[in-house]
């Protein structure tokens, strides 16, 4: 069989399948379904796919199904460190004038998170470089937003959440609410870089290739409000090694924030309070009825 | 953002993905990658992916997955299902004149099978129609292929393969050689269309988009020799309702037989052989050194 035999071949095999999905009842997964159909088969053509690659297709996607448990998700891993999850993001979060730029949620967000005061400290146990953050949520155009939740999630000095450290709980992840300002505050500390779990297929992808495992420093927000889009983010810190490199591909350059130095001091109550760093960020929050 | 600018961040993000594969040692792996995510970075766009389409995607490919184990293999049957198997069956095995097309292994060939004499009835303790068949096995100018084996595996009256029915092992599956003359014999029954395992993800899926689980009646023959392509393939009975919407896209015109009608007479040794159907079948080996 020549070349051309093939492709016409497989083309009238590509569109035998793509015909077989005409009665499905749901128009919307017919049509994902064929052209699900037909990126598969391009993709299986275009590299001339082996039947040994095949198998070892087949291979990678049992043992990738047989690492999902309920605190571990490998097939996230997969769609995130083939750029998948962030190309999702993309199609479903459009940027618009005013309003911060979304990426990827992570495994790590564990809700419900317990509402703490202004100010807060939710490093707990955790040690580190002490880092006070500020930040006010508006309207694109730029009218405060009071009473909108705001999560934060973050890994420790050591690259780790608290939900990969058993018994530390709740550290390093707390529920704020914005006042009448839209402001709100709290102690942390410094995050570091951390490597996505790579015990597993897709860390074997990631080393087969060459490619490291690791995400730069970053917190996570996700900030909601009654007639607005839900804003899930993080800010990643600046001068991290991984900025440019982030195993998942989340980095944007809109969320790339400078800490400060601050010198040791008193606060208002006359408190002593140590050298730390400081972080006052501004996040803009898209109108729900602005969708896209 | 406009649909311009979606699809230029999205370019730009599928660039980035494709460079980070760049320093993958193994070029074919890097090839094979790269194309992976342009498709399915495409496929995204294509169809605007929404977030619970892709979270229901990471459900379906997890619960896939877990469907996996020793005896079932739901990747393969969604790949079958996709028609994406039949595809990579037709890159790897190009037709030649003089040989018999390829299709799919399926999941039922359980090696090694025992070696039977010519004339073996393999239907055990199964109960059918009488099926004679009698088969040469040539070279693609029309030599005999002597010292052939020939693996012949085929579901039961019922739709079901052995394995499928425990105690009842190495039914209606053997091994046999052929001849001097190229040629082998056996009796069996005849099959019956059948479903694919369909209590899984795989079934809801088909079930979702208004497809049936059967295949067409068949029997499967893997045959091998030392200096020839080893054949998978199967022989399909003509006239069975599902010929044209094989769950998995396995029949090729040239593949479909009829069966002949035989009277009950004496064969001979004298012994009295009643009313049967009988198939009589020509393959054509691909000699190893012609590879594509």
């Amino acid at each position: 069989m020549t070349a051309q035999t093939l492709k016409s071949d497989a083309n009238a095999l590509t569109e035998e399948v793509v015909a077989s999905f005409a009665n499905a009842e749901n128009p919307r997964l017919r049509e994902v379904l064929q052209s699900l159909v037909r990126h598969l088969h391009a993709f299986a053509l275009d590299v001339n796919l082996s039947m040994s690659e095949w198998e070892t297709a087949i291979g990678f996607l049992t043992q990738t199904g047989h690492m999902c448990d309920d605190k571990r998700q490998e097939f996230i891993l997969l769609s995130d460190t083939l750029g998948f999850s962030m190309l999702v993001d993309a199609i479903n979060h459009r940027s618009m004038e005013g309003t911060t730029e979304t990426t990827v949620l992570g495994p790590f967000y564990v809700p419900p998170l317990k509402e703490r005061p202004h100010g807060s400290d939710i490093a707990g146990a955790s040690q580190g470089t002490p880092l006070h953050v500020s930040a006010q949520v508006l309207t694109p155009d730029g009218k405060p937003i009071a009473d909108a939740w705001v999560d934060v999630w973050q890994s420790d000095d050591d690259g780790y959440y608290d939900v990969q450290k058993p018994g530390q709980e709740e550290n390093l992840r707390a529920r704020f609410r914005t006042d009448a300002e839209g402001r709100l505050s709290f102690w942390s500390i410094v995050p570091t870089f951390y490597p996505i779990p790579h015990d597993g297929p897709v860390g074997k992808m990631l080393e087969a290739v060459g490619r490291h495992p690791y995400r730069p420093a970053h917190i996570h927000f996700m900030i909601g409000k009654d007639g607005y889009d839900t804003l899930v983010t993080h800010l990643f810190i600046a001068g991290d090694d991984y900025l440019h490199s982030d195993a998942v591909f989340g980095v944007k350059e809109q969320l790339i924030v400078n800490l400060t130095d601050e010198e040791a001091g008193w606060n208002a109550s006359g408190e002593r309070i140590g050298a730390h760093k400081s972080l006052d960020h501004t996040f803009g929050l898209r109108p729900a009825a602005a969708a896209s």
